[in-house]
């Protein structure tokens, strides 16, 4: 491991891609549509709730019968693909550290495995066309889908501090 | 879609396996250990916390370095991978649940993108070893993990309902 051409002093990047392990694959099963592109982008969910906008996923056709049981009102766990970023970078150095942070302490986008989450509320939801409004969301337009949850408080609040 | 041989009434599967398409591609980066197995597997995370138990997880080798930054007591997310249910059930018919409901209404394992998460605490934490013990986890011994990232409240708890 040694610093990456083209990164932040300290930063570290692994000898290899990530990517290119292929242990599993995984199927885009949607696509988010977002006022946010790489040049507007909030740098969080809540820096997305706070400036608003109109958010919304759409399932792929095949995929759409999944949706039975939610309804306007829920809260969802959406996991979307930011594979765009590079997935070597095992430390890294953002502007807003004191100094370089192992990825698993970051919710960078560059990650070995660049699957992000947000916990949002369902706003409209038209099951026949796979449709979701969704209060909020930080991701890119156009960004892969990978996945809904339901919230449920019994398990997704977290344990209590030490 | 029609209903798959050996599902339950009103379950429905795709007409193929969403492992086959193959949009991305993940790293195992590591291993989870815990108490379960098929015969004795908590039903989800609030179970597993109740029973309690010896939890922890192992980074591989390459991806330690990213534990920089994380400390005991931290509150992280824990992605790991189901990917040994069958991927295809869109409509599921769980014990549980009066009729069938979409998987996206779900926590089932068995889903397109069979990646799970828990919100977790690390109760002990030795980087060198890639180590890290957790209070809690619902995942079966050997499974494997994507993906750590820190719990932030100011985004990760949910919007309030509507």
């Amino acid at each position: 491991m040694t610093d990456p051409a083209g990164a932040r002093p300290g930063e570290v990047a692994l000898g290899f891609d990530p990517g290119q392990r292929a242990d599993a694959a995984l199927a885009f099963i949607g696509t988010i549509a977002s006022p946010w592109s790489p040049g507007n982008c909030p740098k969080n969910l809540r820096e997305a709730r706070a400036l608003g906008g109109a958010f919304s996923l759409t399932l792929r056709p095949a995929y759409r019968a999944g949706l039975q049981g939610l309804a306007v009102g829920d809260r969802v766990i959406v996991l979307y693909w930011t594979g765009a970023a590079r997935r070597d970078l095992i430390v890294q150095a953002p502007a807003h550290r004191p100094g370089p942070t192992g990825v698993f302490a970051l919710r960078s986008p560059a990650r070995p495995n660049p699957v992000a989450l947000a916990v949002v509320r369902i706003t409209a939801l038209d099951a026949g066309a796979g449709r979701l409004g969704l209060d909020a969301i930080d991701a890119f337009d156009g960004t892969p889908v990978l996945d809904l949850k339901p919230f449920l408080p019994s398990v997704d609040l977290p344990p209590d501090p030490a």
